[in-house]
Order: C-alpha cells, then sequence, then structure tokens
C-alpha cells in the first residue's frame, strides 16, 4: 500500500485523524464543534452499547431517559457541581423563529423563555429532581436507573470522539440506603467498565481513585479506569462516582429507613461515552489503518472473491454462500463483497484500512483444492486453509485475534509504566519514554498543581490495586516532603 | 379493584392521562412540556426499537448519528421547510454561563453565537448538507441511513406520549439515483411501519397518502398509517416522505451517473416516535389499567406464590425456578414477585394495572396438585392448568392474546369507519359516533379547510387500499362539486 498518510511515529495526532475520518468512523459536522458519527463508526459503538447495556441489565440497572433541557437554576442547587458544569453550556434562551427579510429565518425577541435552559452537560440535577417523586420510603431504595442520551459541553479545541461539543454516552444514576450500599455499586460499576474494557475492547485499563482535584464536581470519590495509548498517553476511559448525600441533600431527597428514621439518599453516578471509540482507534491501530477487536467489528470476516469468467464467479458464488451460512450459524459477522465495481487489490487494501480481523480469499484454485487464503489483520499473517471445518478454525482464530490485541496493549503498557524517584528524572521520562510514571507525591493540591503546570502531568489515579513496593512511604518528587505511596502521572487526553 | 379513577366512558382524556402516570410509563418533567420516559414506560419503547431497528437492517439500513445543533440558515436553504419547521424551536443563543450574585448562575452576555443554533425538530438540513461530501457517483447510491435520536418541537399544548416538546424517535434519510427507486423506498418504509404496527402492537392501521396541505414541509408525497383509538379518534402512527430533488437541490448534492451524466440526488424521510407509546396505551388498554400485547411487554409472565409459612414458600420458591427456566428457555419474559412486603391481592392488582399479559399463581394446593392457576390480561379469564407441559401452553396463551388484542382492535375499528354523503350526517356522525368517516371530497384546499374549522375533522389520509365503492366518483359533501373518491375523515390526536 502506498504511503500516503503519516504513521504514528511521524505525527499521532495527524495518523489519529486520517484513521478516524478514512475508516469511515466520524467527521467533523458543519457544526463547530460537533461531529457525526458515519455507519461504520456507529456500527461498533452499537456494538459497545449492547455489550454494556446487557452488563447493566445483568446488574440489576434498568434504562430510562429524563429531558435534555435543565432549568438553569437546577445547576446552582449543588454548590460543588456548578462550579464544575454550569459553565461551557449551551444555553436555550428562546422559543421561535420567525421570517426575517428575503426569505432569512430571525430569532423572534417575543417568544424569550422566562428561565433559561440548559442542554444538559451531564443530568444529576434533573435526575435528583425527579427522584424526590419517587423515593419516600427503604422499599423504593436501591433505585438503579441507567440513561444512553446525547449531552453537550461546549469545547472551543475538539478532537473527533476525544473531545466533541455533542458527544453521545450512557449515565447510570442510582440511589441507595446506605453510604456503603452505594460505595459498593460505585465499585462495582468501575469493575463493569474494567471488564468491558478489558474483555471487549482489549484495552487493558488500570482502576483507580483520581486525587480531590481531579474529583466530579459534586463527588465525594471519583473512581476511573486509565488507558494507555501507543504514544504512552492516557486517556480516561470511564468514571464511576460516589456522590455521598450532596445531590439528594441539593433536591431534598429523603427516605424513611425500616426503622421509621428520615434521612436523605445516597447517590452513585457513572458513565463511559463516545470517547471509547477513540481509545479504541488509539490502543490497537497501525500505520496500514484501523484494527479492530472481532468483538466489535461490524463485520469480523470479510470474503472476497478472486475470479477471471462469470462461470467461476458464479461457482465461487455458490461455495461462498455454503461457508457464509456455516460461519453465520457460529454467530460470526461476515460480509461478502462480490462487486464488480472493485478489484481484490483494492478491496484488500479497503478492509485492511477498515481493520477487518480476517480476510478471506478464494480463487478458482481454492476451488479445485479445497481451500482458501486466510489473512490476520493484526498480524498481518497469510496462511491457507482447508475449507473442511473451516467455521471451527474462524472461531478459533476471531479468539486468537482477540487475545492477541489484548496481550501485546497489556505488553507495550506495562513496558512503559516506570518508578521513577526525582523530579528531574520525572522531566526526563516524560520528555524521553513518556508513559505512566509510578511517583511519590506529598498529598497535597498545590503539588500537583504546580507539576502539572511545569510538565502538564497530571495525577490518572491512585490506583486501587498495587504493588507492595508502591505502597511504601517515600519523599514527594517535587516538594520532598513526605508520601504515603507512590501515585500515577501521565501526560492525558 | 376499587374505582379510583375516570373510565373511557366517564373521561376518556383523563382516563389516558391515569394509565400513563400510575402505571410507571412516564411523568411530566420539571421542566414546561418535556416528559421523563420511566424505567417500565421506557423498556416497552426499548422493545419497540429494538424490533424496529431490525426491520430497519433488514431491508439494508444503517444508522449513523448526526449533530443536535443545527445552524440557524440551514432552515432557509429549502423554502418550504422553514415555513413547515423553523418556528416553534429551541434556539441557542449563548454557549456559557457565569456566577451571578448569590450564588446563582446567569448567561455570560460576552459568550453569545455569532450564529444561533436551533436544537434539531427534525434532521433533514444537517444531513443533506452531509450528504453533500458523501456522494458524487451512482456507486454512492442507495445511501440508505436511519438515526435514533431527541428532537425538539416547542409546544404549548402538551400531552404526555402524544405531543411532547421533547422526544425520542428515528428518522431515516436516504438518498437514490431515480425517482422511482425513491417512491419504492417511501413504500417500502411505509409498509415496514404498518407490519410493526400489526404484527408488533396489534394495532391495525390505514395505510395512505396525506392531502397537500397536511404533507410534511418540503416533501412531494407524504405516506402516513393511521391508527383508531378507542374514543374514535385518529392517532397518525408513522409517516414516510417522498422529497423529491428538493434536498438535494436546497444542499447542491449531485451524483454522476453510469452514463456520466449529472443530476440531483432523489430523497426520502421517514420516522416514528415515542408518540407510537400513547397509540399503544389508546389502542388496548381497558377500565381496570393498561394491556400490552405480548411482543412488547417488558415482562410476558408473571408469577406470584400464594403462602401461609415460610415452609410452603421455599417449596414453591423451587417449584417457580423450574417453571421460570423453562418459561425463559422458550425465549419468554417472566417476573417472579416474591417479595414478602406486600400480599398478593395487591400484587395481583399492580399487575394487573401493569398490562402484565399472564400472571401465574401458584399456592399450597396447587403444589399438592400440580397445577397453577393462569389469568390472562386482555379477557381476564383464569384458568388452572396442569404443569405438565406449562412452557408449551403458556407460549401458545401469549400467540393468544397478541392475536385476540389485534382482532379486537380490527373489529373496533371496522366497525367505526363509516360512509356519509352529505354534510349534515358528517357533522352528525362525528358528534354521536365519532370514527373514521370515508366521505367524498372535491380536492381543493379551501374545501379541506372549512371542513377542519367547522367540525375540527381533518382528511387523515387518502387510503391506499381501498374497496371498490369508495374510489368511484361521487359528489363532495362540502362543496358539491365533483369528487374523484372518498378520501378518510377522523377527528385526530
Amino acid at each position: 500500500m502506498s504511503k500516503e498518510f503519516a504513521t504514528r511515529a511521524e505525527n499521532y495526532s495527524e495518523w489519529y485523524n486520517h484513521i478516524v475520518t478514512k475508516a469511515d468512523l466520524a467527521e467533523h459536522a458543519a457544526v463547530k464543534g460537533c461531529m457525526v458519527i458515519k455507519p461504520y463508526g456507529y456500527s461498533i459503538w452499537e456494538k459497545m452499547q449492547q455489550a454494556l447495556d446487557q452488563m447493566f441489565k445483568d446488574t440489576g440497572h434498568e434504562n430510562a431517559y429524563f429531558p435534555l433541557l435543565i432549568p438553569k437554576s437546577f445547576f446552582s442547587k449543588e454548590a460543588s457541581h456548578v462550579e464544575g458544569f454550569a459553565k461551557e453550556c449551551a444555553v436555550v434562551t428562546h422559543y421561535r423563529l420567525k421570517n426575517g427579510p428575503d426569505g432569512t429565518v430571525i430569532v423572534d425577541e417575543e417568544a424569550k423563555l422566562a428561565e433559561e435552559l440548559i442542554i444538559r452537560p451531564t443530568s444529576e440535577t434533573i435526575i435528583w429532581n425527579t427522584y424526590k417523586g419517587w423515593i419516600q420510603s427503604y422499599r423504593d431504595l436501591p433505585l438503579l436507573i441507567n440513561q444512553w442520551a446525547n449531552v453537550v459541553r461546549w469545547e472551543m479545541r475538539t478532537r473527533l470522539f476525544l473531545r466533541t461539543a455533542e458527544f453521545l454516552w450512557q449515565e447510570g444514576h442510582t440511589a441507595h440506603a446506605t453510604s456503603q450500599e452505594a460505595i459498593e455499586e460505585t465499585e462495582r460499576m468501575l469493575g463493569v467498565y474494567a471488564d468491558f474494557a478489558e474483555n471487549w475492547m482489549a484495552v487493558p485499563v488500570i482502576k483507580g481513585k483520581k486525587t480531590a482535584n481531579e474529583r466530579f464536581a459534586g463527588a465525594l470519590d471519583t473512581y476511573c479506569i486509565e488507558a494507555m495509548m501507543q504514544d504512552g498517553k492516557a486517556l480516561q476511559a470511564g468514571t464511576s462516582h460516589f456522590l455521598g448525600q450532596n445531590f439528594a441533600k441539593a433536591f431534598d431527597v429523603k427516605f424513611t429507613s425500616k426503622e421509621g428514621k428520615q434521612d436523605y439518599v445516597w447517590a452513585t453516578s457513572w458513565g463511559v461515552s463516545t470517547r471509547l471509540m477513540g481509545a479504541l482507534v488509539m490502543a490497537h491501530s497501525d500505520d496500514q489503518g484501523l484494527v479492530l477487536p472481532p468483538k466489535l467489528a461490524p463485520f469480523q470476516v470479510v470474503i472476497v472473491p478472486i475470479y477471471k469468467t462469470e462461470e467461476d464467479l458464479l461457482k465461487i458464488n455458490a461455495k461462498v454462500e455454503e461457508i457464509r451460512k456455516s460461519l453465520i450459524s457460529k454467530g460470526i459477522r461476515v460480509k461478502y463483497d462480490n462487486r464488480d465495481t472493485q478489484r481484490p487489490g483494492w478491496k484488500f487494501a479497503e478492509y485492511e484500512f477498515k481493520g477487518v480481523p480476517l480476510r478471506i480469499a478464494i480463487g478458482p484454485k481454492d476451488m479445485e483444492n479445497g481451500t482458501v487464503e486466510v489473512a490476520r489483520r493484526d498480524t498481518r499473517e497469510k496462511e491457507v486453509l482447508q475449507m473442511v471445518d473451516l467455521d471451527n478454525k474462524i472461531e478459533h482464530l476471531l479468539s486468537q485475534i482477540q487475545d492477541n490485541l489484548f496481550q501485546k496493549a497489556l505488553s507495550f503498557r506495562d513496558q512503559n509504566i516506570r518508578r521513577v524517584d526525582t523530579y528531574d528524572e520525572f522531566k526526563k521520562t516524560l520528555n524521553e519514554n513518556p508513559g505512566f510514571i509510578l511517583a511519590h507525591w506529598d498529598g497535597t493540591a498545590e503539588t500537583e498543581q504546580k507539576i502539572k503546570e511545569e510538565t502538564k502531568a497530571t495525577i490518572r489515579c491512585i490506583p486501587l490495586q498495587a504493588e507492595e513496593r508502591d505502597v511504601k512511604p517515600g519523599i514527594c518528587i517535587y516538594s520532598g516532603k513526605p508520601s504515603e505511596r507512590r501515585v500515577l502521572f501521565s501526560l492525558a487526553y
């Protein structure tokens, strides 16, 4: 394939944009900061949704839908929430247009809202305002609800999937009778996210807690999963928040316990978004294009016929129909591309670029020999396989690819986690070997802020699972003050 | 069950609101005109989505996602579209809030958008603006895309599901090389909607074309399906539009044909919304509450244990676990409610009100006899069934209920379609026997408008399938002028 775009080494950012747009995942919309998710990209997102939705239901959650528009005053009700959220928002001020001069339309100034409405940047406020009517007694708890929705957070500098003004996500909002139950839920959903990232996306993640600085606005604790991209930067792939009684107090949501006592309800919220699409691209793709884990690929196998005559094609068509049926019966997603408007070489390049896990080619020779040529996208290896028992072999190969992608990402990540003990070493590592850095920190917001200002690196999390050597006391790399344990630093998306 | 709300006969509108709110389908949100779709209601909507989505995919469509916000100027590009749509819209004028006095937030007047953005009331404009970049050649056609999304149309008088400022829907937007193909697509999707309404919702529909007056803004032809509610009023349950080349011309979307000629692309759009939830409620429910067709019920069977001692309950639990498994293996959705916080009578009333198609009760006597008591929601009949082969019997009953609901709605509708030949008779029928009226109309917008003003009845459609006697010429009931055929009038939601 002719080199027509930047490699990862040359320009990671340009490489990423090229993959996302040319593999038909998404493109910039006419509206500043927004994106169009194209059918191929949306199909991957749908598979993510289906898997996550099932995991949510398996853990007892139900879906519901709350309004897109939130009265402005709701944001003032939870003091720290407003600081973090109500700023860069889309504000609806009018509800009518009218004809202007020369066939244009203009805003009808007479149709001005008494109170402005905000397009939800997240839904805690409107949901807790609703929960007030739903929760009276301990019998109404736990309330385990999820919403699939679009949200808008005004962004000036946007990147497809990673940071856009509008994005798609799910937001779970649960209510519990005790602090302990709410914390368990927060951790359970973090576990669901980690499970999904590793077993569906083939992206290894580190589970941890955010520092106070990086907490969700209104949360007592924010848990996260952090993944490493191929340029060594971190990407926060999901968050789960323990909200304590903050929102219950702000919206006056109380319940009567079994013992007849009144108390405020305990809350969690948790979400992942189309940002995961960006993580998926950056974790696995290579200089030849997109690489998709089989579990999330729109189609897992593409079959391309190689033929000279119409007669050959008809024979191949008949054989492929058999193969296709046996693959489908195994639950494998197959596409047969026998369009005569494109040559096989073009198709090979196309599906390679689009990251289809397996390509099967069948020509007249194969028909004679009862074979097919199978090419793996992840390793780019080809092999000739007998048609006999092909469905089992393909099923096995797909599972191997899924596993290989995870192992490759895991070993890359583990090779790029470093322990450093001085600030000089810290800065040098960020410069020369970007990756995750485990270092001592004195626990203060000031030090965290200084390090961020000077190096752009942030504390991604305080890992929940750590080696013994990482949870021993030490000396803060920046201040020289005592530190309880190492925390995880990185440059991040 | 004690009578605590209006019957259909007493107050149809109050009855409807009571069912929707008390059966936990939806409620009014804190934001004027918006609704919260509650978990039980959303679960029905999810089942509608799944069935429709599969039907769209089976007819070759792919999903994608386009921005929520549309630049105001886009609405001026298609002249008739702007008349119909760009008026009652939510207008975004600012993108930032800031701290106001006393912990409030206020709009930051410095963050005013150069061009206002409109929350999509429908997406033709933004989608056709995008298609311009996707379509160059006949090879790019047909383009068959669907979007699941929320839309906002400002409404002053709202009713849950039937008319809300924000609602959920799907909108298909397709592009074709010829007028003929686009018309075929328009009709195909109308067929999909009719199939869904009849075979999933158990609601019979009349397929037809709208008059010019009632066409979608920007369409050359609007097709619709019209269902009859139990009060005799019509509800438009889905529309499919042939848009001609209007949007292609407005957004300059041309393609090069096989022969190398340039032409504008032909378009369709089609949609159904959460309005279908309203249709579902009003078509089947009765004075005892919601009645759900089994195919769309969140759970199709609820099992309630009847017991005095803990020992009895344990035995019943074990037996129910067997029953539950065998029902699940048949793909039947089952809920077992053995909560000890509510008595059986309360549970019976609860699930009756929520429209669960079948209720199974098991008590100690049943355990001895190897029987269960099964109650149908649609007919409210009870029968005692042997546990042996129960899964097949239940499967059969569910299919009977689905069929019975359809037949009942069909016979109600057919009894309430009347032919009238004079305007007096027309008005009398509307007054005394509301339903569908087949009457002659002179084909003019003036007459249509006059009839609407004087009686509130509208031409629901010009039916695609009609009896021979209805497509013969006659005399317009209003003007006395010649009429080509009878058209379908009704009061409507």
